[in-house]
C-alpha cells in the first residue's frame, strides 16, 4: 500500500480523492500495488466524505514517513509554496495543479525537489486531462521546440464559441457562461487572459528550458471582442480565438503572449469549440502536433494529478527534462514579430491603404472598412494605425 | 558521451542518426550529456555518411559496454525479432519504430527487457512522431480506458482526402498517391487495412493490458470505397474514415478492428487530412482527448525513436505500465458490437425500409438507394441485408 496526502479539499482535491478510489484496479494493476489518500490538510473541518483523513497540522503529513507523495490543490501563490516548500524539504514527491504557482516559483521548487531527490510535477496546470507537458519534454525531448500556441481557457473559448454560434455580444455570452458554472462570479482571470498568461509561461519554459516571467507577458483577454468582428472574420473563412502563444527567436531569444487571434479555418485549431482546449506544438522534426480534449473539470483535472503521482513512483527523481534555467533574459517583447494583422476603423479603404499600403478588405459598411493588412511588426502596425481611428485590431495567426 | 547502435540504415534508421546529429544540443541539455551513435548494424556495406559506422556483425554491438541502447529499425518480424531478442539478452534497452513486430511479439519482447532490467519502448510504432503511447500508458494512467480509435494510416487518409476533395475515383487517388511517395509500389498493407490493424492491436493491448491478436482482428481496408459513397456522405454531413478501434466491453472482455466509417463534420477526427494521423483516447476520468499530427516521415519517426531512447537512459527500467498479459482470452469478435451502418444498396427505400424498419435515406437516384439504419450489431444488420443487393456497406462511429 503506497500512502498519499492532498492539501487542499476543493474541486481539484475532491476529485484526485474520488480518482484514487474509483480507478483503484486500473492504478494497482500499474503500480503493482494500491494507492490510497491517507491524509488530507484543511484549513477548516467540515462533515463529509473525507472527514476521517482530516488535519489542520501539515507536520502530520511532513513527519509521516508513509506519506510518499503530496498533492498540493490549495491554488493561489502564498500558502501554497510555503506548504510546497516544506512538504519537498520534507522528502516528498509533490504534485499539483496550481498553474499560478508553477509559473511564478515552478522553477525554484523544481530546483528543491532536486536538491531533495524528488519530483515536483504539475502535467494538470496546463489542459486539465489533456496530456502536454509530458509528451512535450519527453516525447518530443529529440526535438528543437520552435514555438507552442493554443487554446489554453475553456471559460474563454466557450464565450467566443456562443458569439459565433449565437450571434451573443460578449457580455451576454459571459453570462449564460456564468450560469453553467463554466465561468466564475469574478471571471477577470479567465476573460483578460491571466489564466492563458500563466499557462503559457509554464509551456515556454519547459519548451526554450529557461524562465518567462508571467509578469513580462503582454496579456490581452477577449473583453474588446465584438459580434461585428467575429461576423465579419467567419464571412472570411476566420475564427477568432484567444491564443496563448511561445516562440523560440533568432539566437535563443524567445517570446510569449497572450491574444486573440484570427485563425483560418483550415487550421484544425480553429474548429475547436465550447470549453475545449488545444495546444499546438512545432518541433523541428516531429513537425506540428495538436493535443485536444477538456482542458478543466473536476475528474479529468484530478486524474492528471493522480497520474503524475504514479510517476513520482515509478520515475527515476529530478529528471533533467522537466527542469529550466532560472535566467529569464532573452526574453523580448513580442512587439517585435512578424504577422499580417486585422483592423477594422471608422474610415474608408483608401485611408487603411494610406496608412497601411496593400490591404485585403473583408467588409466595408456603414463608415466602417474591415481589412487585413500585409505582414507587420506589432509595434509598425500600431504606430502606421495610430492616425486611424481604430475600433478594433487583431493579430493574424500565420 | 552516451553510445547508441542501430540496426537497419533504411529511412527511419537513417533518421535517428540525422536528429541524433542535428539536435545534438537539445538532447545533451536534456540527458546531461552528449548522446552519439557508435555502430550501425547493416547487411551490405555501402558507402555514405555512416560508412565509417558500418558492420555485419551483430556481436560487436552485443559485446560493445559503450553501447547502452539499441534502436531497431530493420522491419519484419524475422530478423528485427532475433536481433532484439539478443540485444535484451545482451542487457541493452532496445527501442522501435517496427509496429509488425511490436503488434505481434510485444508481449514477450517485453517480459524478456523486464527480466533483463532493460527497457524495450515504441514510441514510435504508432503515429510516428506523435506522442500517443506514452500519453495513453503514463499520462492516462489514472483512467480505466473504455475506448481508442484512430486515423492510423497517412496513405490511405490521402487517398481518401484525395477522393472527397478532387473526386478522384480509388484507383486514381492511389497513382497519385504512389506519384507523390505516400504509397509503395505494393500498397498492399495500407490500403487492406493491415498497417492500420497492427497500430490498433497495440494500442489495445496496452489501453487493456491483455494482448489483442492481430491475426483475430477483422481488417477491411479502403479499396471498396467508390466516389459515389463519399459524395453521398458529404452531402450529408459525414466523412468517409479508415478507423483502427478499440473498445472494453462488459466483465472485462474487449474488441478491435479496422473498417471504413461515416464520421459526422462535428467530430474532429472528420476533419483530419491528407497524410495526417489522429488518435481519439476515451478515459472514464479524462474523457475524450485527441492526439494529431504527421504519422509518418523519416524526421518524425526518427525523432520518436531518440526520445524513446533518452527515455530508456533516464527512466527506471522496466516499468509495469508498459507491460501487457499474454492472455488473449476475452476478446470479441467485432460483430456484436451496436452502431448505425450505412448501405448503398441496388433497390428501393421500400426494400431497404423492410429489410431494416426505420431507416434515413440519403440519396436515391438511378434505381439505388443510400440510408442510414439505426443502431444494430454489425452481424444483425449483415443479416438483415443478405437479401438486399447490396453496393456498399459501412459502420457510423455514433
Amino acid at each position: 500500500m503506497i500512502q498519499i496526502a492532498i492539501m487542499g479539499l476543493g474541486t481539484v482535491g475532491t476529485g484526485v480523492a474520488k480518482v484514487v478510489e474509483a480507478n483503484a484496479a486500473q492504478i494497482s494493476r500499474k503500480l503493482g500495488e494500491p494507492l490510497a489518500v491517507k491524509t488530507v490538510l484543511v484549513r477548516h473541518f467540515r462533515e463529509g466524505a473525507y472527514r476521517h483523513l482530516m488535519t489542520d497540522d501539515f507536520e502530520k503529513i511532513a513527519s509521516d514517513p508513509e506519506i510518499r507523495v503530496v498533492v498540493e490543490t490549495i491554488g493561489g501563490v502564498e500558502a501554497a509554496y510555503e506548504y510546497t516548500k516544506r512538504a519537498l524539504m520534507a522528502g516528498k514527491h509533490v504534485v499539483t495543479a496550481n498553474k499560478q504557482l508553477v509559473a511564478e516559483k515552478g522553477c525554484e521548487l523544481l530546483a528543491l525537489a532536486k536538491a531533495k531527490n524528488v519530483n515536483y510535477l504539475f502535467e494538470a496546470s496546463v489542459g486539465g486531462g489533456i496530456p502536454i507537458l509530458h509528451p512535450l519534454t519527453q516525447c518530443m525531448a529529440a526535438n528543437r521546440i520552435d514555438e507552442v500556441y493554443g487554446i489554453l481557457n475553456g471559460t474563454t473559448n466557450y464565450i467566443l464559441t456562443r458569439m459565433i454560434r449565437t450571434g451573443a455580444g460578449f457580455a451576454d455570452a459571459l453570462k449564460e457562461a456564468q450560469e453553467k458554472g463554466y465561468a466564475e462570479a469574478d471571471p477577470t482571470a479567465d476573460v483578460e487572459g491571466h489564466d492563458t498568461g500563466r499557462k503559457i509561461c509554464i509551456l515556454a519554459d519547459l519548451a526554450f528550458g529557461a524562465q518567462v516571467d508571467p509578469g513580462a507577458v503582454p496579456m490581452e483577454g477577449i473583453t474588446k471582442i465584438s459580434l461585428r468582428d467575429v461576423e465579419i472574420a467567419r464571412k472570411a473563412g476566420y475564427r477568432i480565438k484567444l491564443l496563448g502563444r511561445a516562440l523560440r527567436l533568432e539566437g535563443g531569444r524567445r517570446t510569449a503572449y497572450v491574444a486573440p487571434h484570427l485563425i483560418a479555418e483550415e487550421n484544425p485549431i480553429s474548429g475547436v469549440e465550447d470549453v475545449f482546449n488545444a495546444v499546438v506544438v512545432k518541433g523541428n522534426a516531429t513537425g506540428e502536433v495538436m493535443f485536444y480534449g477538456k482542458g478543466a473539470g473536476e475528474l479529468p483535472t484530478a486524474s492528471a494529478c493522480v497520474a503524475d503521482v504514479m510517476e513520482c513512483l515509478q520515475a527515476s527523481p529530478a529528471r533533467e527534462e522537466i527542469g529550466w534555467s532560472p535566467v529569464s533574459d532573452g526574453y523580448e517583447d513580442p512587439a517585435k514579430l512578424v504577422s499580417r494583422h486585422y483592423f477594422r476603423i471608422a474610415g474608408s479603404e483608401a485611408e487603411a491603404a494610406a496608412a497601411f499600403g496593400t490591404v485585403e478588405v473583408l467588409a466595408a459598411e456603414g463608415g466602417e472598412t474591415a481589412f487585413l493588412t500585409e505582414g507587420l511588426k506589432a509595434g509598425e502596425a500600431a504606430e502606421r494605425a495610430a492616425g486611424l481611428q481604430v475600433l478594433a485590431g487583431f493579430r493574424v495567426l500565420d
